[in-house]
């Protein structure tokens, strides 16, 4: 079965916003094994749509349309939609009374034009919108199915998946249909060339599932793409592939799927039972950060000193003067100072010290801009080492971070040894 | 002049990817006066790339695509074109030699397949590729014009401007044509619907420059759009209306179109010689990432304390435990002394303390999820406050730092007087 995705609103080609839906939906539709070929945006206007869904039409025979379902007069979505099918729309009374009482609820007035949003093809299925005034419709007519959705992501999301795909499987999709899943494997210290020598026969004798690799700031994404009935299949095509790839690479592997490094990290933080402090110069608080993003973060992270000036490293963090006259304060000396003044500062298991030249300034010849020394101290353990990062002064921050992640989660593995 | 753009790339059909190539193109050919009435995505399969390209030939004299252009065996877009256009394509020797340039300094192996990165339509113009080693072509045919570029948005957007736009103005838009411009207006510390209230009167009057409000995080962007020539014909045109706007709601208006309010802010601190520090606990070093995220910000920000836990705000920070003990760590009081502590601390001029829950644990029913009190220290001057921000733990982080940017820009507004 082929589905196709017709983004309406004229603010998508002019530029104004990024159209988030496609991919969604576009993920959501091959999980569900509706082959998607097309997707196409067209602004309000009732030719241009009409043109769009004729040709749609030709190609497919299911039709998601988004946008356009609100109360002003460029929200044609619905009146196209009956007029491309000759069909009319009729307000449906209960929608036009849950209207009224979602305006009363607000004190708001309920103007003329806000009416539309209660008008249905006769016998269609009316789907609800729970984060949102203008509900969706979803019909079958003539061999073709149609779903209409509202074009705010959060909206139109949550309308999909609760109310779109149950009536899909009810409605529009063969029992036993296999969609498309993948399964994400993330790396991390590891390059993306690096990374594909190491698998390369598992690249080229590849066939179902299938693989493909994505580097992403820091990290390094291995997608492997099956077709199944459902997970729990998918699960079982793709085991022998997983653990062929986590023997030769499994170090490097930190996170499956939807967990993020932090996740991981956090995570194991809080099984062992450990702490940890920072103490940042040219990250400038982004790892402190990051490592608080984590709901229940006050579990295992104490605090950080953001030493941005000199006078900071030395007079609140304890670096010697003496370290930064003699090294510089981007040094690995100075970062390895700031890790232990961290760890004996706040009292916690475990400090990181990162200083380094983000750039764009303050760089020389001998120290670089993107040049980062990142320090780890622990009870039984110091590790300390200098990087060369490069990019824009965004991302050798967010390279350092990453790297600093990284070597918590190493020293994680040797802890738990 | 009707412009078209064609995505080509599986990945966008399956969901992997988000498509920012449309909303790149679509802004910049409103800029240019280039009517854009419909965005496709294709996969990398010969016939639908087919079928896109005549669909769109219907419709436009400018039709762009873009990704593709690879050495692997599923970029077709070329080839294709090719087809298209019943023209072949033949080897450029001076791009081939570039080609193996490239290689030879890598030291990496040039495989058969990266040869055809080399071929273009006899006749074309060939677009630079800076950014990577597939260059884009630019060509006339039977009345239309064709724009091949990259998928990679780092390298599309650089060919596109660099060498696209120069390519366009010469040989496809006629002198004269006005583009559409945009101006965006961005206000903190009032709400979306306070400010069209506010404004109403102009909404309603509207017709060139036309107004748009977008909320976004914290912020509340107005973007008003007109016809001109040019920039500068289109400033005069939307000058009247932006006094107007300034007049009555200036206070909360602090930068416009790319800038953002770190920027500005920055700027402000730099003009006045203004240094600043930061104690924070819920926003965990947000905000001290936040003022480090601008080039040059050693010259304002002086380091910062992330006092997660009870015992890093009194032991480092210095807040009193008698604070703490009698208003708890979530308070007024702790957050004011957190302010004036950094400043102690650091020598700052302005201190800024934050201390809230951002959940989604550790709220109770005196002291809920989302409260946070923030407070700002000065030498004449000493502001502090509780707020109750809504949203999950991210949102909740990022509206405390927000409101604090704006503190800072407020002081920064009084400190002018």
């Amino acid at each position: 079965m082929n589905g196709e995705i017709i983004s309406i609103g004229t603010e998508l080609l002019l530029g104004q916003i990024i159209n988030t839906n496609t991919r969604y939906l576009s993920e959501k539709l091959a999980g569900l094994g509706i082959n998607v070929y097309y997707h196409t945006s067209v602004g309000d206007n009732k030719k241009r749509i009409m043109d769009a869904l004729t040709i749609a039409r030709s190609r497919a025979q299911l039709i998601i349309l988004t946008g356009g379902l609100g109360p002003t007069d460029d929200d044609l979505t619905k009146e196209t939609l009956a007029e491309f099918l000759n069909l009319s729309l009729e307000i449906n009374p209960e929608e036009l009374a849950k209207l009224k009482e979602f305006f009363a609820r607000r004190n708001s007035e309920m103007t003329e034009n806000n009416i539309k949003q209660a008008a249905f093809v006769p016998g269609a299925t009316i789907l609800v919108n729970d984060r949102g005034t203008a509900p969706g419709m979803a019909l079958q007519h003539e061999g073709c199915a149609y779903l209409i959705l509202p074009g705010p992501p959060v909206e139109m999301e949550h309308m999909f998946s609760q109310y779109a795909v149950p009536w899909l499987r009810e409605n529009v999709i063969p029992p036993g249909t296999k969609g498309l899943f993948s399964h994400v494997l993330k790396f991390v210290g590891i390059g993306e060339s690096k990374l594909e020598w190491m698998l390369k026969d598992l690249f080229v004798r590849q066939t179902e599932p299938t693989l493909a690799l994505l580097a992403k700031s820091g990290e390094v994404h291995l997608r492997l793409t099956a077709r199944a009935r459902d997970k729990e299949e998918f699960l079982q095509i793709i085991f022998p592939l997983v653990r062929e790839i986590r023997e030769r690479v499994g170090e490097y592997l930190f996170a499956t799927d939807e967990v993020s490094l932090v996740d991981s990290i956090a995570e194991e933080l809080k099984a062992q039972n450990l702490t940890v402090s920072t103490a940042e110069s040219c990250t400038g608080g982004m790892l402190s950060q990051v490592l608080t993003s984590v709901p229940g973060s006050s579990l295992y992270f104490l605090g950080s000193i953001t030493a941005y000036s000199n006078d900071i490293k030395t007079k609140i963090l304890g670096v010697p003067e003496e370290v930064i006259a003699a090294h510089g304060a981007v040094s690995q000396e100075t970062a390895s100072f700031m890790a232990n003044r961290i760890r004996e500062l706040t009292g916690s298991m475990l400090g990181i010290g990162i200083t380094g030249i983000a750039g764009p300034g303050g760089g020389s010849s001998d120290k670089p801009v993107g040049l980062v020394y990142i320090a780890l101290a622990a009870s039984d353990l110091h590790w300390s080492s200098g990087y060369h990062f490069t990019g824009d002064r965004d991302t050798i921050r967010q390279r350092a971070t990453i790297t600093a992640l990284n070597l918590i989660r190493k020293y994680l593995g040797v802890s738990k040894r």
